[in-house]
Parts: structure tokens; sequence; C-alpha cells
């Protein structure tokens, strides 16, 4: 009640800079599936500071990520709107798309800026970067980025841990090694993986205080570069877990997640914070043991099955969020609303929002007001549209499609790319209470599963009459002048992309 | 300390009916798997009976059963041996198998019973009856026995659901209905299922009460007939949980956790009783919906994969035991020694005793005594020998076999029948710290695994050295006389063993 009122009070007084309005969070985890917490059942990750969070916070049963590969989940999370929407499809950007994330789309970020909000985004951003860098964060509502715009497995790259291990593999030798991105100045280029979460987090804890102090409403956007491949760590977290160099990745995304509750609590606004945590979609299985792990879920990243797209998500604020477990539904499109909701600010009503507002479930113990979820696939396109549909415990797939995210050893063919694209009609139906792994489909020619699939049916042609597909981005396709390059017309090109003395740090170690 | 202290004087005064020994509670669950529980990362099982003793509690890892299947299994936490030594292998006893636990062996109820304890049973035995019932748990060392000697799917039966919802199916048509003895005697044949927990719940409760109020120490367990098929539930679960039929029967499971704990707290023994919980073996996949979720673990129910063995674990005793978890390598096996300890009962010499104390991680926060651990399958036979062995993180499959406890919708090959038995030589080895799910077999051509192979081989081999196998239990069959029947001798049999007027109670509805 005393937030409510807060934020009547601020409204009434017409400021922008009203204390009172509280500062948003979000960390945001990179192929972390819902099974690779300790919270969320993983027997041997170890996330300290998550599980503190976990513990304080509302862990959601039934959150789910908005496609199950990076640059469309993001999309979604940044504009609360489908990727259909908004063109991200199919598939992600590259270092050299010269598409992006529309200018005409309203970023998170660029409506809490409006409000008064200083607004930062620290990490992978992945939603283009475009020639002359038009598509960077500080084109969208960010006041400041520090981070690598893209996955780091985008470069070429030479070491992961202290104090000059290789990496995984050496990633895409013909592209640019990876800049790291200070606002719309590269500061560092190849980025330099045993400091680059130091560098994330001392972006992102100055920030906070800077913020503090100067008592203005924040907005940061923490999108780790971790857990995704290659798993990278500093000297203090290099062999610093019994999971490999996944466990020492995910050590220090939760050291970083630790920092910036350090920097809350030590800047006087943990009483006005809310923190969120998710991850952008499920675990990467062809990475094998360094791949993640989505627990119970069928598959993982690149499907519509619920391994690629349901996350862990925890919603952290003392006092306002009750401690706890939820098993309302939830997704990353509906942080949009929630977030302008917190902030009162206004929703566009110039477009199609397909968020909804969570704070029922997060301040007042209530249901969800979703209704259902849509799946799009990593590879949307307009002619096969929605891939799944969930409506309350019930799930629908009208299609399913096996990707090549899978190690050979992956013994589930329907996640494969062997699998194919499979139409469905009738739609194969789970009951996600009763078989969250989707094994064991339902009957649809009989009651009740025939009505439930008839009900599923019409909120699909429902849905889809509102879906006007945007211009795919993603197929604008790639131009070497896109990419990112701390010495633009430098030859020879890409390998003269570097910044000094960054280049020493990292070496060539084979 | 304190415990210790007490420990050595009530060896000191010589007295057997030492107030301070500590009670013993153990709460096993039939074919809950290790992803079954809330505690253990299941999105929509609810337990908060066993929430809370996890909450207090220390939650184990990596805690394993004796074997895939029942009888074996049980036959290992009776005795602290594995089932080769004992002769209850290959598969599980019938109602009418005329084996059973061989008297010569020494239960941890018999050396409790010997120390001052007293000692009952509530549940499935799944040991053996035998002809003059014989092998019955009351000739195994327990004072009392209230339950269903075996699995409740090996009878007739028809109501499973209040008031009157059939069953899954009609079970063992051929067989007498299910009996619940007490004691020697059978009190109602067949079992109310509607009723059937309550009924053991006031056997457990009664129990700790009587034990309380005669300063007597106990060793009550707690063996319930929840989650094995088919599931069942009283009025006050029927359609309680979200999770249909299996959420139903873990729902009263939970239910008579909290009974039992309410009488220890009423009895006010809570600072002298300890209790742990887990389960006899994995999920039984060919259930389906019903037969409960092995999380990230391969398998279920009839394999050596972990699935199949590793357990939820959780030891409780508030003041002696800190609340967490432990990744310590445990097994049920280790619960005969542990108990003995606990109770300074001496272990026995004349036979090789496979636990190993567990006290150290329990009460000093200190590593497992335990080196490794061996899995043998359901069809165990000492022309294979040992299936795998745990040493470490790691794990060697020398033999794998599928079985027919899976779905025909089952997604993964390894586990069904259809992939028969295959020998591996090397043995396919896995890291369980990074890969718990056995996905991804490591090189063992190469440096370090083929030297961690090695020295798993000599684990083996010595291992092998000890054991003696002893005949088959359960090859020596069936007889209809074997089978309990209220009514010995009665025709038509088996249909005329019942006990009036309980038969009305579960007239058959189909």
């Amino acid at each position: 009640m005393e937030f409510k009122l807060l934020t009547l009070l601020c409204v009434f007084i017409h400021t922008v800079n009203c204390d009172d309005k509280p500062n948003i969070v979000l960390l945001f985890a990179d192929d972390l599936g819902w099974g690779d917490l300790a919270s969320y059942g993983h027997p041997t990750s170890t996330s300290p500071n998550m599980d503190k969070m976990a513990k304080e916070g509302l862990r959601f049963m039934n959150f789910y990520s908005s496609n199950p590969v990076c640059s469309p989940s993001r999309s979604s999370l940044m504009t609360g709107r489908y990727p259909s929407r908004t063109g991200i499809y199919p598939g992600v950007f590259n270092c050299g798309s010269v598409g992006g994330l529309p200018l005409n789309e309203t970023t998170v970020a660029a409506q809490l800026k409006k409000a008064g909000y200083g607004t930062a985004i620290v990490g992978k951003w992945h939603l283009g970067v475009g020639e002359n860098q038009q598509y960077l964060p500080t084109k969208h509502g960010f006041d400041h980025y520090t981070g690598i715009p893209y996955s780091h497995d985008m470069c070429p790259y030479y070491v992961c841990f202290y104090p000059n291990q290789s990496c995984f593999d050496h990633g895409r030798q013909g592209d640019t090694p990876c800049p790291v991105f200070q606002d719309e100045k590269i500061m560092q280029q190849p980025a330099d993986f045993l400091t680059l979460s130091e560098t994330y987090s001392t972006a992102a804890t100055s920030f906070i205080h800077q913020m503090a102090d100067k008592k203005q409403p924040f907005f940061l956007y923490m999108a780790f570069q971790h857990t995704h491949h290659p798993q990278f760590a500093s000297k203090m977290f290099t062999n610093s877990s019994i999971r490999g160099m996944f466990g020492d990745a995910l050590n220090e995304l939760d050291w970083q997640v630790g920092q910036i509750f350090d920097a809350i609590n030590e800047a006087g606004v943990s009483q006005n914070t809310f923190v969120f945590f998710t991850s952008d979609n499920g675990p990467s299985l062809v990475r094998e043991v360094r791949g993640g792990n989505a627990g119970p879920l069928r598959c993982g990243k690149g499907t519509t099955y619920e391994g690629g797209m349901r996350e862990p998500a925890i919603a952290w604020w003392p006092g306002k969020i009750k401690p706890g477990k939820t098993l309302e539904l939830a997704a990353t499109v509906d942080l949009f609303p929630t977030f302008l909701k917190l902030a009162d600010v206004p929703i566009p009503t110039d477009r199609v929002i397909d968020g909804v507002d969570m704070s029922p479930i997060l301040f007042e113990n209530e249901m969800s007001q979703r209704e259902y979820y849509i799946y799009y696939p990593s590879g949307a396109s307009p002619e096969k549209g929605v891939y799944a549909i969930r409506h309350k415990e019930y799930k629908a797939h009208y299609y399913t499609s096996g990707t090549g995210l899978y190690s050979a050893h992956y013994p589930d063919a329907a996640c494969k790319a062997s699998a194919g694209t499979v139409k469905h009609d009738p739609p194969l139906l789970f009951n996600l209470n009763y078989d969250p792994g989707e094994l064991n489909p339902l009957n649809t020619t009989e009651s009740p599963y025939n009505e439930i699939v008839k009900t599923i049916n019409k909120i699909k042609e429902k849905f889809e009459a509102t879906v006007v597909w945007a211009e795919s981005e993603i197929r604008k396709g790639d131009n070497n002048t896109a990419k990112p390059c701390a010495k633009p017309g430098c030859t020879p090109f890409p390998h003269c992309c570097t910044t000094t003395p960054s280049m020493s740090k990292t070496t060539r170690v084979l």
C-alpha cells in the first residue's frame, strides 16, 4: 500500500525525476537452462548469490523466454512484442548484419528514459549494430552501453581461462574480433575474456552508484555473456567449480549478480529496487557438458519444446514481493508492461503489445492476467506462423522442428535436425502440469481433449489475426562495412580491427 | 558433543533400555524419482511436510538406492549388503513367492531390537512372505508389522480414489486380493485403498506414542505404498493436486509424513529422533504421467542409469544435523551401519557389510567414507556381475540394459527393452558432476580417462573378489500355498481370500 501511495503522489506532483519511482534491474543470462541453477534442482551447480536471491524472492515455475534463440528472444524483452511483429526472425543477427531492431520500435529503456529514468545496458545486446552503428543500444533509449553487442562466439578468440588456457574452439576467424563498446565507441577489441566480467560489473555498479548519488531512478539491463559458448572465466573463477567450464562461467555470472546486489545495498536503494533474473533461451545441448541443462524439460535451445523456452526466473524486492514460488504463467514479453507499470509510464497504444502486466503475480499473489502463451520457433516464418500455444496447463504443438543444436550423443530424436519440421493436425497436446517433459501426448480424438484443442485453435486463430508480419531484419543479410571495427576501413580487414594495447592481453596462444 | 557424551554414558551404564539412544525413523517412498519432489526441482509437485523437512534437514544430491527395483533395493536397506550376497535377485518377489530374505540374514531391525529398541514396520515389506509366512517382518526383528507385504499392484483391485473411482487397471486377477497384515495376521483383505494410508499413519503414530510413553528407544520403518502404481488416495486427497493421480498419491504420502512429524513432536521426542527420507528406486516411466520423474537424470526404474537408482534423500535432526545440502556419496546400503552406529550397536563381523557409516557426512559435515558405489541391475546375475561403478564424480558402465519399464512414447532408446543388454569394454565413462544426465561419454582411449578407467577396473576386480553369490531366492518360484490368504485352504481360491466386512468397502465397481 505504501508503494501505491508513493506512486500516486509521484504522479500527482508531476515530476519526471521523482525519487520514489522504483529502480529496475534486469539480470539476463545467456543460454542458461531451466535446470541449471541449484534453486531449480541442479545437483552440482553453485550460485550462492542467486540462491540467496531465490530464497528471498519469488521463483517462477512457468516463465518463458519469447523465443528459443537469442535475437528474437531479446527483441520481445525490449519491446513487449513477439518477433513476428518486429521482424527479428528467422534466427539471429551476425556481427555484420545490416538489419537491427527497427528504430520505430519502442524499447522499455526508451519509455523509462522518457519518464526520467537513467538507463544503461551492460553486456550482450544482440539486436543489431548495423551500418553506421545505427542499431546500438544508445539508439534505443539507453543512456549508456558497455558490452559486446552480440554473442561472443561470433568473433575469433583465443584465451578463455586464466592464465592463458585456450577457448574450446577459435570462433569465427573471418569476422572482426569481439569488440567491447563503451556507448558508441569501441573501447577494447578483441575483448579480453579474462577481465570482461569485471569490466561489466564495474560498469553496472558504477552506474548504480551514480544514479543513487543523483537520486535518479534507474533501469539497468545486465545482459551477461555467461553461460553461452565459449565459456570463459577470470583468475578468480578459473577451475572454481565442480561443474567444469560451464560451472566456472556460472560461478562468474553469480559473482556478477553478487556485485550488483552489493552495489544496490551499498548505494542504499535496496528498499526501492526491483530485481528480475531470467535467461534468453534454453541450454545449448550441442555443447555437451558445457551446454547447460533443461532439467526435466524436453530438448533445449532452438526448439519450441519446453526445454527451449521455459526458463528459471526470480523476482526480488524484499517487503514488496513475498518469497516463495509461483506456478502462474508469465514470460519475458511481459516485462515491458510490468516495468512500465512500476514506473507509472503509459504503455504505447499505437501498436500491439503482446506482454501483460505481471504486477498481480508479483505484488498481490494473484493469478496471471495472461490467458495463453505463444511459441514461435527460431526459424519463424509467416507461412507457418505460430508453432505452439500454452493455455492453462495444456500445450498444443501445431509444428515441431528439430535443430542442429544437439550433439550426436543426444538421445531424443525429436530435438535433432533429423526430425525436420513436422506439422501436427490435430496438434500434439500435452498436460504440462502432469507431464512437464512433454513425453505423453493426449488423445485429442476424445473428450475432454478434443474440446481443449478447439479452445486452443480459437486462441490461435484470434491471435494470428492480430499479426502483421514485419519484414525480416535478419534476412537483410551481412556486410563487412557493418562489422564493428575499432579502425574502420583498415587493412587487412578484419584482423586490423583492434585497439591497443588490449591485443597483448589475448595474444594468440595456439 | 552432547550426543556423543550421552552415547558413551549409555554404553557405560550397560542398560539396553537406555533412554538416550536416539529414535530412528526411516521414511521410504516407492518408485519416487529424483525429480519428483519440489525440493528437488519438480515444477508442480506439492509436499509441504517434505519441503519443511528438506528446509530443516540435509538434502543429499548423490544418494543411491541399492537396486533399480524394489525387492533387491529393500534387501540392502535392511541388511547393509548388496543383493548378490543375500540372493535377492533377479527382479522382485511375487505374492506367491516361496523365497524371501534368508533368515540367517541380520536386519537392522534385529540388531536394534537386541539393543533394546522397539521396532516396527508399517507398509510395504517386499522381502518375501513365503510358506507358513516364514519371511514376514516379524521373523526379521520387527516387533510390529502393519501393511501389505508387497507391491499393491500384485493383487486384484478395483477402487483407488474417493468415493468409488476405479484404479488405472485391475491388477493381477489370478492372485489373492491385497492383504493388510497386523503382525502375522491378515486384518483386512482386500486392502481398502481409500483408508490404507490412514491405517498406516495410525499404526505409525500409535507406535511412536507407545514407545515415547514407555521411554523406550524405537526404530520405525515407514514403507509407504505411495507413489507406486496404481496411485490411490483417500477422500482428503482425491483430486487434491494439480499433478493428477501421481500428485494426489504424493500429497497423501506427504500427509503421512506430516502425521509422523506431528507424533514425534507431540510425544516430545523430537530432540532425540533421527528421521531419514528416501525411495527404493527411480520412477516407473512405463506409467507415463502417473509414473514419476527422474528430473535431469537418464532413464528411470529398472536401469542402472542414474534415473533408476539416484534418489531424493533428506536427513533431519534439528540441532544435530545442519540444514543444507551435500554432494557426498551415500546409499541406502549405508543406513544399516549408520543406524547401528547411532544406537551404539556393533556391526556384525561374521559377514561382509557393504554399507559404510554416514555419520561423518551427517554430523560432522565431513567427507563420505564411501570410496565407490556399485550398481547391480534388476536382472542381476553371477555371470555378468557388477553393471556399473561410481568412483568420485566418474561412473563407468560395464553393462547397460534397457527394460520394459518405458512407455512407447519414451524417447530415449537406451532405457527401453529394445536396447537389450550391451557389454561395454572399455566401459562407458561419464563425469556425473559435469553431466548428470549421462549423455556425453568420455574418451577412454586417452589420458586422463584411460587412467580413470584403470582405477575403476581395479575397484571392480577387488570388489568382485569379495562376492559369493547367494542362491537366488527369487528363482525359487511361486506357489499358491504361499499366497497370503485370510482363509487358507478356502475355495474358490484365490477369490475366497477375504476378510469380512472389508470386502464391502471395495465392492467391485466395474
